[in-house]
């Protein structure tokens, strides 16, 4: 993900993100009403359809990433479509769990079409003002009917402007998920017309097939901010390069990634202007949002013990930085070694010495200079250090393990999040679509 | 890996070594002695210790390939230098398994002079023209006075010109491999001096720590033919293009690999030129044995039930074809999915769409135009296809996985190998320096 901002103001932006306080609970912002039903995708028969409407008088900025592998799903394309043909204006959001409607030839496309029809005809808004989002297996098309009718059911009447009910769409959207996932940060947004507190929330699915370029999820921002699309805009890039773009569980790229933000302007005054202090606190806390749903993600990664945390500093550059931290999060060897508690800092060291920048040229690397430490624990400073093997052991218990690598190079430095790899990992895979 | 040659040229080269009758068996060129020993790096107490020496009056002519991981260990640093050098000149190798080597400072380099040292003494050759390999877990020191002790041992009494003599070398490099890999090819050289048999034997160990760029491993290619060395140099980076790069077991790149060919010329007959349909013969046997080795190096990958062969067709150009069969069979998702005999050609969809060119940039993929095929039965031609679920599940217990995936795009085809992925493979690496 091209951030869009000079490195240097990536860096300030991933601390203040990373120092502003973040709470892990659902919160519905002023101007959306959201609501959640069972019908019958998923064949647990937990529910599968969750909508978003903004109950505003005018539709709600937003602005969406979604994925990069080229098989992208049918919402995926249709979202994209309808987001540059409103103008980033949407008025109302529907998500289906256990069917991707990926790979689904013409008829997937079809029935996208079928099924936003229908959302816009109950929310009463233009087409083009309707965005979707499906997870789940690839390859298998939508019940549209029932889609159809479970629209019908929830919009406009059995949807609800309380916590509750978005808390509902974050588990109707789940798949392998254990639990809800989601983060809401509230700033002081003074400056422009007056005080007023603003809010940020996000909830995102995704815990296998999870892999930078973006991870394989679905996440939704709400904001009642007073924000225009091409403000929105221009803040998703930064905050998903510090976010879902340096997370992964297993290596594989999605068909379906979709990261949505939704402002509904309804915290009121006048609107918040790019370049105003204002806008920069929006853009902190949705950056903030947006690390902690990825953080959240790693701990949740499928049959995962407990999250890594990889910290690069010391980098020639902030692609260095970036591409090191992840690829130590990466690796299936030392992803296997943190599940069995050994502290395996060979395993660490290899795949620094591998990693690459996006472009494919190798990262620069010194092992004369290079330090790693596990927990806290420096393991290696050029050479071997000797260290309290059962100690570490010990700290790596904990419900997450960190490894430190600085290549003593340079300034640059970021962050990254993955888990360990489990025989529950295998097994869950193993017999997935049957 | 750049092999040096044009797509057209390389796909010719992979075609005929994919049609060359190739042996899996240890032979032992003439021209060559070999021994191995136990000197207690292994726990286990098994031979650890090997050793290649060279018969004939003048050395071998020798080429090599080494890891691009930055954090390369000392035994490649050193035998790069050698090889240097001498001008491609080997007289004697010496592999230790059970230590790496790598990551171990100042110190690790005075090792690696001490034990070659040692080496070059008891071959009675100046030290240039003395090649190193070693393998196993990173971090660790040799210990040096055992290894030299051992080398004293065998070099020049106790090394044998049979064909055992190569086995218990392959044996004694083995780490977590559970079986001998060698390939054997012979190929008859009638041009210039006169007709003559010649013939191309490779071992190799490595079966986790394997990914593309090269793959964790040692692979020792030996051969009678009467080469220059510029001439051997030429040959080896299209025969690893064609094979060790094109497989994976984990995606995880080691600080040790190292392919190695000596030639002995003991096959007499005047020197083999580059440009005669001879040198084309050597050529294609040297590519068909590391394609054999790189073979059986999937099959026997940590944990694994089975072999994932991935064939990409139909590209746009070769290095998209090579990307896109390497994606495959480097998806951790499709791998698990095998491993359960889930004919989840979703996975395969999502892998294929996701692949990118070594540069970063994305495979030219369009979805109306791809076509799947697993174990021969199509699943996927732009949109889902019925088939026989029970009968792909059946043909999914063969010892080999086929995956065919046609691009629809253009003319080049490549061919890559993996494996599936275990709680096997976990249990083994959650717990292996420890």
């Amino acid at each position: 993900m091209r951030p869009g901002m000079p490195d240097a103001a990536l860096q300030r932006l991933a601390e203040a993100a990373a120092a502003m306080p973040v709470e892990e609970r659902v919160c519905l912002p002023a101007g959306f009403a959201a609501g959640a039903a069972a019908i019958g995708i998923k064949p647990s028969g937990r529910p599968d359809l969750a909508v978003v409407v903004v109950t505003t008088p005018e539709p709600a900025s937003a602005t969406g990433l979604f994925t990069r592998n080229l098989v992208a799903a049918a919402p995926v394309r249709l979202s994209r479509a309808h987001l540059a043909a409103s103008g980033g204006r949407v008025r109302a959001l529907a998500i289906t769990a256990g069917s991707a409607n990926a790979a689904t030839g013409p008829e997937g496309d079809a029935d996208e079409e079928e099924i936003s029809g229908a959302l816009a005809a109950a929310a009463a808004c233009p087409p083009a003002e309707v965005v979707r989002a499906s997870t789940g297996l690839i390859g298998p098309r939508l019940p549209v009917p029932r889609v159809v009718a479970g629209i019908g059911g929830l919009v406009p009447d059995r949807v609800a402007r309380d916590d509750a009910a978005l808390e509902a769409v974050a588990r109707a959207m789940m798949t392998t998920d254990t639990r809800v996932k989601a983060a809401t940060a509230t700033v002081d947004a003074g400056s422009g017309g007056g005080w007023r507190s603003v809010r940020v929330s996000g909830i995102v699915k995704g815990v296998g097939m999870i892999h930078p370029g973006m991870a394989t999820m679905i996440a939704i921002v709400l904001t009642d901010a007073p924000v225009a699309p091409a403000t929105l805009s221009a803040l998703l890039p930064p905050a998903v390069a510090l976010s879902f773009d340096q997370l992964t569980v297993d290596g594989d790229t999605s068909t379906n990634d979709t990261v949505l933000v939704l402002a509904s302007g309804a915290a009121g005054g006048d609107e918040i202007l790019p370049g105003t202090t204002d806008a920069e606190s929006v853009a902190v806390a949705i950056a903030a949002v947006c690390r902690s749903l990825a953080r959240q993600q790693a701990a949740d990664g499928e049959g995962a013990t407990c999250r890594i945390a990889c910290r690069a500093t010391g980098a020639a550059c902030l692609d260095d930085a970036r591409a090191v931290s992840r690829a130590v999060v990466r690796s299936t060897l030392f992803k296997a070694a943190v599940h069995g508690r050994d502290p395996n800092w060979g395993r660490v060291a290899a795949a620094v010495g591998a990693a690459a920048r996006p472009d494919g040229t190798p990262v620069a690397v010194d092992v004369a200079s290079l330090r790693i430490a596990l927990c806290g624990t420096p393991v290696f400073a050029g050479r071997p250090l000797a260290f309290d093997v059962a100690a570490v052991r010990g700290a790596m218990e904990a419900p997450e393990v960190t490894v430190d690598v600085d290549l003593g190079l340079g300034e640059a430095a970021a962050e990254a999040w993955g888990c360990d790899l489990t025989e529950a990992y295998v097994r869950e895979n193993a017999e997935y679509s049957t």
